[in-house]
């Protein structure tokens, strides 16, 4: 018996007969004896026409028109959910944003929650009430509907699972669970039973797009443990089902390398022969900086004749800013020229284990090496390596970390 | 200057270029000077989406769960709308139910509005921001939302006005205003200029379905007056615009007939043959009253030998029942027959001159008379006589009266 989050997306309450599955997947929770709160979406395809309405009234929208708008989609989920949910005899009701209520900050349309009220939740919970919370909203200092921008109902669900005391946070996507790679690359990729928060924030910020990294790192703060599931898998739950992401301390083997992470987002931008003198670097990312490019990876090649390279990646999308940006600033920086290239990929090897373990980016290397695929840049953190190949390599690179790991299934 | 309410029901927001047809005559209001609250519906047919995955999901679900969904219709609306005022440089907001709040009982699906705080809405009115008001809905006494039943944007306006002071409640609807009588049956019907609440309560209540009755009382008890007028119209306001729905002290030329309403939805039940002792009529009604059944005109013949029958209409559809009932308590009323005619259609004359002149009744028999139509029950109150008819008599006697009252236009 225990107290949990299940959260499921819009995919999941796409229309009448899913909705009628998971107020079915929601009994068998509630008959195993556990209390459970229930964090919805709107139905999949309603919030984009929302939006696509409001836009077509006005490019510029106020934000908070914007937000009353678009937070009917989940207002419309609880109360359908929660009818299924009474028709086949589970006690339930519907909980909106404001009527919990779930403070959030002013910024309409991308709002942050800083408090929910949890105790009439738990207290009706406890009294076998299934609490059927619309995700993605909250109430604004105004007294006005905030939401909380796109993906933000897994983040609604961890902040419940945290304000109810929750045992688990479950989050039913179209995936069974996180891999140690895109199993659309290596078939052989396996489902992991454990992830650490700090695993999965990489993992998801290079590619695997199952959590939304606020959802994650929220969950690593409040220490909430959250499980990631399909929502439609038949069968019983069992201790197989799903990936658990939790503190590192409940995970008692820590792999050396979790995961095989990639980002084929990226562009690589390098800055020829610009002097070498301290403060160049604060120039170049200041300028940046100003205009919110968001810097990844930096090497600074060693100075020849006082003159040296600079070249960091960026998102593929800002890169036409970039070049712009550095032109106008070429009086001031001084360089030679510009080069870019918008076709290579990010690679990762993820571990918590690897700090204390030696060796793990001279594995990476080697097995780079044997392919004969080119390392454009590196860069390295407490649990992560990351290199820049071409991005025809991308293929063939993950599978030989994969292998090199010793991460494929037997 | 003034201070007014608009209300523009499905029809009118129906899809975003209605929208924007109506943002373009709220501002036409708006540099008029005028100070103006909006009360809106849900766009037409999203209301009906609604209630149908209500009833698919259970036919018996719980309505406070049917609120939470269904009042999202006009969530939209007013969100969608204040940006659309935004957009032609109008300053406007939204206000769900819950936000101003107007407090209503607990019966949701059918709540009634219990109060509403306008104070916030005048001092933003005041300061040029248009209030755009989501009809029909309000906040129960358990903190969820409620709905007001089907048509209550029309009351919703009308209590917003109360609430607000205005000078004026303007309702469009997709007629141009109130006619002297059906113009499909009576071309040459004339649209009036005024119409006493008491008289549109009457007309209202026997066919002329454009205002919702509820609303027509609220406007009665608050004094607010009521504009009835076209949201298809084009060209500039005049004092010739729409009918307006006053205190009959407003208008001075009161006419002794205003109008000619008709009802086709009645059916004629006579008891034969019952014991003619105090307490009679009373069994039977009292019967009727306990199952629901609304009785509207009665008559009772004079009696013969200790016995007579006894006479009253009812809704059509409730005819069923209404045998079914009297059947059962037979033996303790104690009757020969039931004779039923589902083919009959009540007529009435409406005025509330006819208070202080006599003869309106002569002159309707009479008339009724000249084309040999018989009536088969009479029933008067202070400002309405009303006959029933054959149904197939109906446009003729609709006709022979508005000639015979001189209501024919010119």
């Amino acid at each position: 018996m225990a107290r949990i989050v299940m959260k499921f997306g819009g995919t999941s309450v796409a229309d009448l007969d899913r909705i009628r599955a998971v107020a079915s997947r929601i009994k068998g929770e509630v008959e195993r004896g556990h209390q459970v709160a229930v964090v919805v979406s709107a139905m999949a395809g309603t919030t984009n026409q929302l939006v696509a309405w409001c836009q077509a009234l006005s490019p510029l929208h106020d934000a908070r028109e914007y937000d009353t708008v678009v937070a009917t989609g989940e207002q419309i989920t609880v109360g359908l959910l929660a009818i299924a949910l009474q028709e086949i005899g589970v006690e339930a009701r519907s909980w909106q944003g404001w009527q919990i209520p779930i403070r959030t900050d002013g910024a309409h349309g991308t709002a942050r929650m800083l408090s929910i009220e949890g105790r009439d939740l738990i207290r009706r919970m406890q009294a076998g009430q299934v609490a059927v919370i619309a995700g993605f909203q909250g109430l604004g200092p105004d007294n006005r509907v905030t939401t909380l921008g796109r993906g933000g109902s897994d983040t609604s669900a961890v902040a419940v699972a945290a304000a109810v005391e929750a045992e688990r946070c479950d989050i039913y996507t179209d995936v069974d669970g996180i891999y140690t790679t895109d199993p659309r690359i290596v078939p052989r990729a396996r489902k992991l039973r454990k992830v650490a928060y700090e695993e999965m924030l990489e993992l998801a910020s290079v590619g695997a797009k199952v959590l939304q990294t606020r959802s994650v790192e929220l969950a690593m703060n409040e220490r909430v443990r959250v499980r990631v599931l399909s929502s439609f898998a038949e069968g019983p739950d069992t201790p197989e089902t799903g990936t658990l992401v939790v503190d590192e301390d409940e995970i008692v083997e820590k792999e050396v390398v979790t995961g095989i992470a990639y980002s084929r987002d990226e562009a690589k931008v390098t800055v020829r022969k610009i002097a070498d003198r301290p403060g160049i670097a604060a120039s170049i990312f200041g300028v940046l900086a100003a205009r919110n490019v968001n810097v990844d990876m930096i090497v600074q090649n060693v100075s020849a004749e006082g003159l040296t390279d600079i070249t960091f990646t960026i998102g593929r999308a800002d890169l036409p800013r970039t070049r712009a940006v550095l032109e106008e600033a070429r009086p001031q920086i001084g360089f030679a020229e510009i080069l870019t290239d918008p076709n290579v990929t990010k690679i990762s090897v993820v571990g918590v284990g690897m700090r204390s373990h030696a060796g793990v980016a001279g594995t990476m290397f080697r097995a780079l090496a044997d392919k004969a695929i080119n390392i454009e840049v590196i860069s390295t953190s407490e649990i992560k390596v990351s290199v820049l190949v071409a991005a025809e390599y991308t293929e063939l690179a993950v599978r030989a970390l994969h292998s090199a790991y010793g991460l494929d299934a037997a």
